[in-house]
């Protein structure tokens, strides 16, 4: 959305429009400023002189404002002086606050006319009212704010409206937001018993509970298999290191203040922001030839980030990172290959996922203006970049380049994943590195008996697991498949005398390393096959007196629906 | 040793002799104190006025020990008043802080003369130095240590012996020792490259390669397929906590000073000692009827202790150390069958380890006279302690009682098992805690509608992965038995016309899962097959001329020699 865009003049002006209505409400109230947003637009409001509105009021200020479109009125935009500015708001000390700034910045002060309504505004506006359509904008939620996102500031309160050019696209977007609260991963891993969060324990910290660890732990091993096929080998590293580690990779000067301290009596430790720093301790433990390249080490470990309180949120922003963490230690030779390797285990998991086809490649290069934000000199960029570039036009990734995205330490290509909402996903991420191991001193002997650093690529596939969860949650709203599912059978005897035979297959299930559990409640069977929908298992099995008359077993599928009696092992065979 | 043992005579009385030859070498000499230790003894000695000795010295001591010995000295106790102790040790400020403390504990002051030595010492000792083996004894080694084990005092000499009833005895420790320090799990790992230490990462926080990282992960692998057999399921918790977490679960008060503090811009938190606390919270984030129970949850996790950098050694003293944690609630009525299928778990585990038939099993009681020492109400330990004992004798455990061996929350069985050195290690343990899901406020409705707090029931199998991988590679001197060895094959090409059949041999191993290397260096035969032995692994398959010609593989046993040349299939079926 561009400033110039018809909709950003629509928004805008909405903005203002909310204001003038929320004067009509309350005359006394202080107007401070309105921005334009994603979908929207909202208006921060101090009642603190008259009275304050709730939820209700919501509906009041949509009806003003529709009176307001329905009268035609111009929007004016003008010039003033500092003294005429400061004559308008004197009664405003936050727009008072704003020309000092304006005129601080030697900005001209322009103010935008509305009928009897003025604001300190630099625009841009519609002319006209009429051109907003009436029926496609809602005030529609309140929350607290401070001025100017400063806690340390009077809390405010902001009011939110959405905006669209049509009723139609409106009516869209408030079908996909509930159709997105409908999958939010909180709700979902509530109704499913994945993870949980404890005062006791900390915010932003999640516990898995067995069936949050049964995905987990579907989708390492899912990984780990693949990664293994390509000679990728996992290594286990400790979650601390001596701060002197970070100085020397460059993240401590880059992080500062977000390494979170560990005090110990005797040592000054930090929790580990990264783990790419303890993975070239590994490198260095031993000489390396060039015959020992590629090196290849990869884990799923925790990693620790100091998230403020009011920005955690369910899984999407923790302060306990399970990190998909792989380096790879080469010769410049073999880079290419190893990106090769990469990119094809990128395309496996991602297949498996589901999500392979639906993605573009970005391939992300310094920004050449602001070379002080990253480390290593010009010429090794440049290089790096071009080998990535050669990389990706000979694997066809279609990657567009995105300048000033890279990582502190050289250029990468991240994968952009669409979800069944159509939202994106940055996910995997191959990054090549070429001043990380001369940092460290890494080398290896090469053939002709010199000793040359290696280069280092850092790779993730699925990235962290707590944000890839809530993402996959809210992809497949909770209908995992089969392979992921944490109870991936349910089984339901019909009575309690089909309990015994349900209890014997439960028993085969496991044998055959197959996530089931049993409903051996006291529930009708009506109410047990609701249960097993609720809980989204991938296959029920039913057994009553019918299946133990054949000796087989009745299965249903949650996306099929019935498949027929089988015996135990074409049961089994259906469903792996 | 018991102080009236032959032997604990012979060693105190040695610790004299050596004081006396240590005077005899420098006069000006201070010595301090000299007590008995396993298998021998040792003398403080502040050498700061006169000459310091070094290791070459030690003979000299030898030689004038075994001439004192010789001259058949009377020991000769005599109680003293404080001041005609006073008067003995006036020179040595050392002795004079003994006296005092002596006179502080209301004791009675002894002392012993030899030749012409008078030490002041609470004995007791041998009556003539006839009684020693000459044989028997060896000065064996020297190091710093402070005066009373404090750093902030003076740092003096302190020389060690051997000793003995007879030179046969000295001889078989020895040569232990020697073995010892052959199975030395460092000196192995470091042959093996299981796992590296960086001064960047700190002190007592290991890094797994991808070979100490095989080994760690079949020894998982194994006990989660035991474990989930039983039903335990795997669980994920963060590595911090709020410390209010450890008040309420008492930890915090038993280790005060030893939790490691996590300073957060927003929060304080401790790194977790124990993962008990944090289970606590997954049992308590859904309501729990009778029927959900028993909840079985484990995982292996890292927890962080403080550990002194000078105690810190290979991976027996560790500060990261990685747990097999587990924790069961269940209902009063429950616990004996889960304490039950722990004890299966454990042995199948040990026998598949091969340790089980070597152990013994200890009864853990608290300590009647300190109860302050615990947590919880008499009546409780009561009944917990009669609990275990009940089951001990059903299972045939045969458990010794040990009493104030209890753990901090409750009464516990222990398993020692004994290494092929015959060193006896405490792994295994089943602990019953009536008390922490009181503190937590845990509960769960019972048939009767009322909400009852369960039993919990702590278990590791076994115990740390560091501790355990020590004892493991020491036991087995790094001779894995298949399931575990990093590396379970060997392919050695003869020749470089060989390579292309091993590289295929290897990826048929891959493809079927066994862990396989393949030596495809520059190096001869001889000394590919040498280096494959000093790497200890199982087995190694020979691929020259011969077996291309039949298309069949020479296979070796690294324990049972050569197996015979066999076709692929018969070849995996053997290895596995």
């Amino acid at each position: 959305m561009n400033k110039e865009d018809k909709i950003f003049k629509i928004r805008h002006s909405l903005a203002h429009l909310l204001a003038m209505a929320v004067l009509d409400f309350d005359p006394k109230v202080k107007v401070t400023i309105g921005p334009v947003i994603d979908n929207g637009f909202y208006y921060d409001f101090d009642f603190s002189d008259g009275k304050t509105p709730t939820e209700k009021d919501l509906k009041t200020f949509q009806k003003t404002i529709k009176k307001l479109i329905n009268k035609k009125l111009d929007f004016e935009r003008k010039e003033v002086s500092e003294k005429e500015a400061r004559e308008i708001f004197k009664d405003n000390p936050y727009k008072l606050e704003l020309i000092d700034e304006i005129v601080n910045d030697g900005q001209k002060i322009s103010i935008y006319s509305t009928g009897d309504f003025v604001d300190l505004c630099s625009g841009p506006h519609i002319e006209n009212t009429k051109e907003i359509d009436a029926e496609a904008f809602e005030i529609n939620k309140m929350a607290g704010a401070y001025w100017r996102g400063d806690e340390k500031n009077k809390m405010l309160t902001r009011i939110y409206g959405l905006a669209f050019e049509n009723a139609a696209a409106l009516e869209e977007h408030k079908k996909k937001m509930a159709e997105a609260a409908e999958r939010d991963h909180r709700k979902i891993s509530k109704e499913m018993n994945l993870y949980t969060f404890s005062e006791l324990v900390g915010a932003g910290l999640p516990l898995f509970t067995p069936k949050g660890t049964a995905i987990r732990n579907a989708l390492k091993n899912r990984l780990f298999e693949i990664s293994a096929r390509y000679d990728m080998q996992e290594v286990t590293i400790p979650h601390l290191a001596k701060k002197k580690l970070y100085e020397i990779s460059g993240h401590a000067a880059k992080f500062s203040d977000e390494l979170i301290k560990v005090v110990s009596h005797y040592d000054e430790f930090v929790l580990k922001p990264v783990n790419c720093p303890h993975h070239t301790q590994i490198y260095a433990s031993i000489p390396r030839s060039y015959r020992d390249l590629p090196v290849r080490l990869m884990e799923s470990t925790m990693q620790y980030r100091d998230e403020m309180p009011g920005e955690i949120s369910g899984l999407t922003r923790v302060r306990s990172i399970t990190c998909d963490d792989g380096h790879i230690f080469c010769t410049p030779e073999q880079v290419k290959n190893e990106v090769k390797s990469i990119a094809k285990i990128i395309e496996e998991f991602y297949t498996d996922i589901g999500l392979f086809g639906s993605h573009w490649v970005s391939l992300s290069t310094s920004d050449k203006k602001h070379p002080e934000k990253y480390i290593g000199d010009p010429e090794t960029w440049k290089k790096s970049e071009q080998i990535l570039k050669e990389i990706s036009e000979e694997l066809n990734l279609g990657a567009k380049t995105m300048e000033g995205e890279a990582a502190l330490y050289g250029p990468k290509i991240d994968y952009m994943f669409k979800d069944s909402l159509g939202r994106e996903w940055q996910l995997a991420t191959i990054q090549l590195d070429f001043n990380m191991p001369k940092r460290f001193g890494l080398e290896y002997t090469d053939k002709d008996g010199q000793k040359k650093p290696p280069v280092m690529i850092h790779r993730a596939i699925l990235g962290s697991y707590e944000r890839f969860l809530a993402i996959l949650i809210e992809h497949f709203a909770g209908n995992f498949p089969f392979w992921i599912a944490p109870v991936q059978v349910k089984i339901l005897p019909v009575g309690e005398t089909h309990n015994e035979k349900a209890l014997e297959l439960l028993a085969e299930f496991k044998k055959r390393k197959i996530r089931a559990e049993i409903d051996d409640s006291n529930d009708g069977f009506g109410k047990k096959v609701r249960k097993a929908k609720i809980e989204k298992v991938p296959y029920f099995v039913v057994i009553g007196d019918k299946e133990i008359a054949e000796d087989k077993f009745t299965l249903e599928s949650r996306d099929k629906g019935n498949i027929g009696m089988l015996d135990l092992e074409k049961l089994v065979e259906d469903l792996k």
